[in-house]
């Protein structure tokens, strides 16, 4: 079981080399250098692999996703145990996200198929319905933040609301007003509960305010300077990655950066794959997240230095080549295992091989941040970008 | 990639008690203490582990199926390798059976309902269709015993016919008269294999001959004493655990532990749970294995010191409590998991759940062997049996 330290998150720049930054969160649970990539335990477990497993290969947090959490086992399971930590008997950092990706995503991208909507938002709430059983939750920013309080992460993150990338100005105008109210909402909330917490003797939590919306430039500046203003201890871009072209992506990365918080963490969240932790780190960005790594290796693809392999492909059958990385990137399994055996495994459907592969896949993205991190500090970002960019595929940034 | 010694396999008896022993097989790639429990990685593979895991937990040995490896990925890719150790990368050693009880359960098994016969056995050849794709192939003891010379184990075994357990005398006698004969072939097939691995200075594989047959007790004795003449680097029990009850399986092992060779390992094939690994060491065994841990692992059952426990159940819900287990028997698992976590990945499907129970399970079984192989060592097997029983329900042996 942790034992936290009583100490509120704080951060530390340690450097910058353009908009790239290197910095220490410091966090109850323990220190996290940055930039970092964080990998998601989607319902309290990291698919197909342990947590020690991502540790052994330098993970210093992970993200659990509150939606999820909050349907199974439930509130009330995980807060007798005093939080995730000591229900999935971790003591490193953790991250939970508010559950408006899940509510929206699993939600509304249903709504016309449906006998019922499956989503509706209000001034007040958003109603939903679990894509488990069908059955009506309700969730608030206030009920958001009280489940994240029980749940106990080091970091939590208000509640948004997530319109699909192709929302029109008006609406995208008045998610984004809504999500702000919500903003301030979460923030009274989640003082409210430090309060509580500081009389139990709880360590801290800290609450990151998102970022929205989408696609229109003077929205995204009007939203960053609204949550630089709300001065939560951090702040994350959200309603990336869902849809835009990578080109849109990078563009407002670019008219953001100059609008984030200097003194906080930088959190872009849903990214990504290599290119976009790439040059999200040279526009500013912190910390990174993404369910891609292990989907993708659990069906038999593997990033590499020179783009993504599918694995199951015949010519590998007797290959004893490795998964082709830069020295500085390769992973604990990309210096062990030969194309053919892991072709063997993911063409046998061996669970092992989607594992290999998760692992591989994490690692890759970790070792990027690492790298980035030792450049950043070296005032080299620069060539080490080029570098990724001299033999990965598809260049945009 | 491994650099075996070039010694061939001996077994060094350290202590008996009663039929008990204690002792340590020396392999080319390293020594197992016996008695031992191996895990199966069916094809080339834990299901749902690495190797690392594994060898974390203890496991000396592993086994790897003939029968899948020559289906997938195929005999000439592994060959290619230079045997399983550098094609899965491990540096430990490797048992592979001879692929006999796949043919024969995935073959004969269906005979009666399908268009075809799926497996035919002749004095020379058993023809087999393939579990996969219905394609037709043949084994033969020599072709088997190429194979597993192509596959670099450090320990092989003779191809036999598993006759159903039902049986009638006359089909067992006939099964087990050809089996003797296979036995012969196998043998000299593999001599004939050793020559030509010294001149490429290749590692020797040791030859273990198997023991047939069934539930007729003079059978069984006459088959003891044929392959103890046959004079294999080590003998196996075959035929077992195939539907037999376990009033007959132990009594099987009663008549024939005195017919064992003294001076060679004993391994009882597919064996298996807790309760026949403590019956079975009393009766001489030295080296166990089966699918049975990973198997109910993967399906969210988990033995404990007092009886197997279905993790899902509602009961579990909140419960903070460990998997139940004789403190010298606790595992990595049930030292650091609630069963309410265990319960919750099981109950929603998550690989991780499955992954955990199957470390667990495996642990317990090596963890019995190796507290059996202390007690033995100290003349206290009948402390360690009782012991054992006192907790765990249903005794038999």
């Amino acid at each position: 079981m942790s034992t936290p330290k009583l100490e509120k998150l704080s951060f530390t720049l340690q450097a910058t080399d353009g908009y790239a930054r290197a910095g220490i969160v410091h966090t109850p649970h323990g220190d996290i250098h940055t930039p970092i990539f964080m990998p998601v335990g989607t319902r309290s477990a990291l698919k197909w692999l342990t947590t020690d497993q991502i540790r052994d290969i330098g993970a210093e947090i992970m993200l659990v996703n509150n939606y999820h959490s909050y349907l199974r086992p439930g509130t009330e399971v995980i807060e007798s145990f005093g939080g995730l930590h000591n229900f999935m008997d971790i003591d490193f950092p953790i991250l939970t996200d508010s559950g408006g990706f899940q509510v929206f995503s699993l939600g509304l991208g249903m709504q016309n198929d449906s006998w019922e909507k499956l989503a509706k938002v209000t001034e007040e709430w958003v109603y939903f319905r679990s894509y488990l059983d069908g059955s009506k939750h309700f969730f608030t920013p206030e009920s958001v933040m009280d489940m994240q309080c029980a749940f106990g992460a080091d970091i939590i993150m208000a509640f948004d609301e997530c319109a699909p990338g192709g929302s029109s100005k008006e609406y995208a105008h008045a998610a984004m007003e809504r999500t702000h109210r919500w903003a301030e909402r979460s923030k009274a909330e989640w003082l409210a509960n430090e309060e509580k917490r500081r009389e139990k003797w709880l360590y801290p939590q800290a609450l990151f305010g998102i970022i929205q919306w989408v696609v229109y430039d003077d929205l995204r500046v009007e939203s960053a300077e609204f949550i630089k203003n709300l001065d939560t201890p951090g702040v994350a871009i959200g309603g990336l990655s869902v849809g835009e072209s990578k080109e849109d992506m990078y563009r407002i990365m670019d008219v953001l950066a100059p609008h984030l918080p200097k003194s906080k963490p930088h959190y872009l969240m849903w990214v990504g794959t290599p290119e976009d932790l790439v040059e999200g780190m040279y526009r500013g960005i912190d910390m990174f997240d993404c369910v891609l790594a292990t989907r993708i290796g659990r069906h038999g693809e593997a990033f590499s230095s020179y783009g993504n392999i599918k694995i199951w492909g015949e010519k590998y059958k007797f290959s004893q080549d490795k998964i082709p990385m830069l020295p500085e990137h390769e992973t604990s399994v990309s210096r062990r295992y030969s194309l053919a055996y892991l072709r063997h495994l993911v063409n046998v459907w061996e669970a092992t091989g989607g594992l290999l592969l998760s692992l591989h896949n994490i690692e890759y993205l970790l070792n990027l941040t690492k790298t980035a991190r030792v450049a950043i500090l070296a005032g080299k970002y620069d060539e080490f970008r080029e570098r990724f960019w001299s033999v990965y595929p598809g260049r945009i940034g």
